[in-house]
C-alpha cells in the first residue's frame, strides 16, 4: 500500500506535521458533509489513504482527532470575534447599539461555524471521555484561552460589563450555539415532520435570529441583575 | 427462560403496559448509574430478565426507550415547577423577588433531575435520529406541552412577561441545564485534572449556581431589550 508506506516515512517533524494536518482535514471534510455523529476512525482513514493503524501513529483516537479540530475551530472563531468587534464598531465604544452589534456578530460567529457548533455538545458527552487526560488538558487550555480572549474583545466594547460577566455571557452563548445548532438541523425527515404540522412549529428553530435575541437578553439582564454588592 | 416466557403472555393492555414499565424502569436505573451514554439495549434487556428481542416487541429501538423517559421527565419536571410556583410565593406575583424566585425554583427544577438533564442533549443528537418519525412526533407534543406549561406557571408569577419570553426563558434555560449538567459531571480522572490544576479552573461548573445566575440574567434582560413595537 504505497500510501500508507509513505505515511510510514514520516520521520521528521515537518513531515509528522504535514500527516496530521491531512488527517485532521479529511475528518474535517467528512464531519461537515456527514456529521460528527457519523464519522468513524476508520472513515477518516479511508478518506486520507492509509490503514487505521497507521493513523494510530497520529491520533489517540478518533475523539482525540475531533478534539483537535474543535481546538482549532475555536481559535479560528475568536479570530472572527476580533475582525467583526475589533474596528468599525457601530459607534464609540459603550455607545447604544453596542450591545445589538456584539449580539449580531456573536450570533453570526457561531451560526458561520457548523463544524463549531456540531462538535460542541460533542466534547463534554463523548470526546473528552475517550482520550488522554492530558490530550483534554491540551484541549481545555486552548478552549479556554480562546474564550478569555472573547471575553476580552467584548469587555473593550462593552464597557459596563465586567471581564467575568462577559466570559458568563460568551461562555453561555457558546453551549447555546452548541445545543441550538443541533436543534436546528434535524435530518430530512424530521425537518418536513416539524414544518408539515402546526402542532409542531415550535420544535423549528431559526438559529442566527434565536442566538441574537438571547445574546440580547442576556446583555442586558447582566448589569439589572447584579446581586447588591 | 420462564422470565422470557411470563413476557410472551403479554397480550391484554395492562399486561402490555406492565411490561413497557418494567423496561423503562430498568432502563432509568441503569442510565441513573452509568449514564445513558453507556446503556445499551442489552444492557437494559439483562435488567429486565428477557431476551433482547422480547425488548423490541415492546419499544423500536434503544432510543424510543430513552425517548419515552425523556417524556414521562419532561412532565415530572412540569409538576415540580408548579409545586415550586403555583403557591406560597414570597410575595405577590410580580413583586420585587418573584424572578429570584422563579430563577431559584427553575435551576433547581434541572438540578434535581440528573436524568433528564443527562437525557437532553442525548434527544436531538442520537435519540430522535433511531426511532420512526412517528415516534418523535408523539415525544414532541408530550414535551412542547410541558414547556407551554411551564411557561404559563412562569407567566402567571411574572406577568410583565409575555408567554412568548416565558416560553423563550424556559427553552433556553432546558438547552443550558442539558450542556451544562454534562460540563458540571465530568467523568472521575477529569473532574480530578480540573481540580488539581489552577489553569484549568475555568472548567468547573458549579450546576444549581450556574443556572440561578443565568435565570436571573435572562429575566433582568427581556423586558428592556425588547425591539420597539
Amino acid at each position: 500500500m504505497a500510501t500508507d508506506a509513505s505515511f510510514q516515512r514520516a520521520r521528521r517533524p515537518e513531515q509528522k506535521q504535514q500527516r496530521q494536518a491531512a488527517i485532521l482535514d479529511a475528518a474535517r471534510q467528512l464531519a461537515l458533509r456527514d456529521g460528527v455523529r457519523n464519522v468513524s476512525l476508520t472513515d477518516i482513514a479511508e478518506k486520507v489513504g492509509i490503514h487505521k493503524s497507521a493513523l494510530l501513529r497520529y491520533f489517540e483516537t478518533r475523539e482525540q482527532i475531533f478534539l483537535e479540530l474543535t481546538a482549532q475551530s475555536w481559535l479560528g472563531w475568536a479570530e472572527a470575534l476580533h475582525a467583526g468587534l475589533d474596528g468599525g464598531l457601530a459607534g464609540s465604544p459603550g455607545s447604544p447599539g453596542s450591545a445589538e452589534l456584539v449580539a449580531d456578530v456573536v450570533a453570526r460567529s457561531f451560526a458561520d461555524r457548523p463544524l463549531l457548533c456540531d462538535l460542541i455538545p460533542h466534547t463534554a458527552l463523548n470526546h473528552e471521555r475517550h482520550v488522554s487526560t492530558s490530550a483534554v488538558r491540551r484541549y481545555k487550555l486552548t478552549s479556554l484561552r480562546a474564550i478569555s480572549d472573547a471575553a476580552g474583545v467584548i469587555h473593550r466594547v462593552l464597557a459596563d460589563l465586567t471581564e467575568v460577566e462577559c466570559r458568563e455571557f460568551i461562555s453561555t452563548m457558546a453551549n447555546l450555539a452548541g445545543s441550538l445548532w443541533q436543534i436546528a438541523n434535524p435530518p430530512p425527515a424530521l425537518a418536513r415532520l416539524y414544518t408539515s404540522d402546526p402542532e409542531l412549529a415550535q420544535a423549528c428553530v431559526d438559529l442566527v435570529p434565536r442566538l441574537r435575541r438571547t445574546a440580547e437578553i442576556l446583555l442586558a439582564g447582566m448589569v439589572p441583575s447584579r446581586s447588591p454588592a
